[in-house]
């Protein structure tokens, strides 16, 4: 699969995806055209979700099913859950995302009367544990610092810079590929996997800014000029 | 003392001013209209540097000394030291910073064929290693993520957002006032002292996106609009 195939015709599946997270993300990537798949534990609710998506985007092709469904029919795989789910999630996953380009979008952290922190996580952060569970899928991080809430806003223009870490050169094209095809929103290649961490880091950085200032801060990078256009 | 006194008066000392991020932040607030103070462990070299900075900066008022004079006669003092420098440096000068504002401005990174990836810092991050170092000073993490050559370069135009972190809320205005003292450049109060791990190790994800794009990245945020003056 190349990235052209990925916007003609892919299904994009979510695991975790009536979580804010999964649900932003499908909405906004269902406005862009693409074909969606919301899939959750539970299919009762995976159903109501892809509803609120079809409602959102009354063109958009949005259908809904169990997390194992998505592992087996979509051609790109969202990990849209809360860190803490994805040990168990994944592992029985792993023979249906063989080859498959997995998108980690799980940020680690939790909340205390100081507000957000990161988790520590033993692998270096969620993407490479993801890796970990999923030896043989192309597990790229991305979407990491972005509001869910301003996502799921498919009338609001996103001016974000993506920042996506993998070790599969060809996923990490096809990731920016996905992320471009949303109107405004650029893809950065940040390098390797294992520099992951930091970017899912940064998301408790962006949560105490949103406290701090009642915004929804997202990420850009200054002195891309030349080399991303203009947003 | 005040932010006022800051901008009138007040020395601003560079520990390990010698080095790339020292002397670019030293000329930058040079430039500003700031009295700056380079220090080092060889006058010579303190010296030698102080003298780049006028030239870029005629007007400048800077002198040099040694890492023990900066800590004694500074009002602000900066800690630009490669972080392994920090556990030896700042223990002695205990004494004579404290109740001081310290700005650290420490990355803790490595680099290796992969690129560059932070260090662990079993303190969390090397802003509360600072802390712990100097149990009385009033550490705020700040202008981790911006370019030392741009900074060096003072007709050339800082669009970024400089996060910063710290416990001491008066201290943090005051960084805050001197951030905004250089024309473009806007602070944006990040949380607590916790969260600068975060936002240090973000840099070695930038130097990566420069070894990419063959540019110098900064950061800044999307969605503070309202809450930060336009760049």
């Amino acid at each position: 699969m190349n990235a052209h195939d990925v916007h003609e015709q892919a299904l994009l599946g979510f695991l975790g995806g009536t979580g804010p997270h999964g649900r932003g993300l499908a909405t906004r990537l269902a406005a862009a055209g693409h074909r969606v798949l919301i899939g959750s534990r539970d299919r009762d609710r995976s159903a109501e979700v892809a509803g609120t998506v079809r409602e959102a985007v009354p063109s958009a092709e949005v259908s809904a099913g169990d997390n194992d469904e998505v592992a087996r029919r979509s051609a790109v795989v969202f990990v849209t859950v809360p860190y803490e789910a994805q040990e168990k999630l994944l592992p029985p996953l792993a023979d249906a995302l063989d080859g498959k380009v997995v998108v980690s979008c799980v940020n680690p952290l939790r909340f205390d009367e100081q507000g957000p922190v990161p988790l520590p996580v033993p692998d270096g952060s969620a993407a490479q544990e993801c890796q970990r569970l999923l030896p043989n899928a192309r597990v790229v991080s991305g979407f990491l610092n972005i509001s869910s809430v301003k996502l799921a806003k498919v009338h609001d223009t996103l001016a974000d810079h993506v920042l996506l870490c993998g070790d599969d050169t060809h996923a990490k094209t096809l990731v920016a590929e996905l992320v471009e095809s949303v109107a405004h929103l650029r893809a950065v290649d940040a390098g390797p996997l294992r520099l992951s961490g930091p970017v899912e880091d940064l998301t408790a950085v962006l949560l105490s800014v949103n406290r701090r200032y009642k915004v929804r801060a997202g990420l850009a990078l200054t002195g891309l000029a030349d080399q991303v256009p203009a947003r």
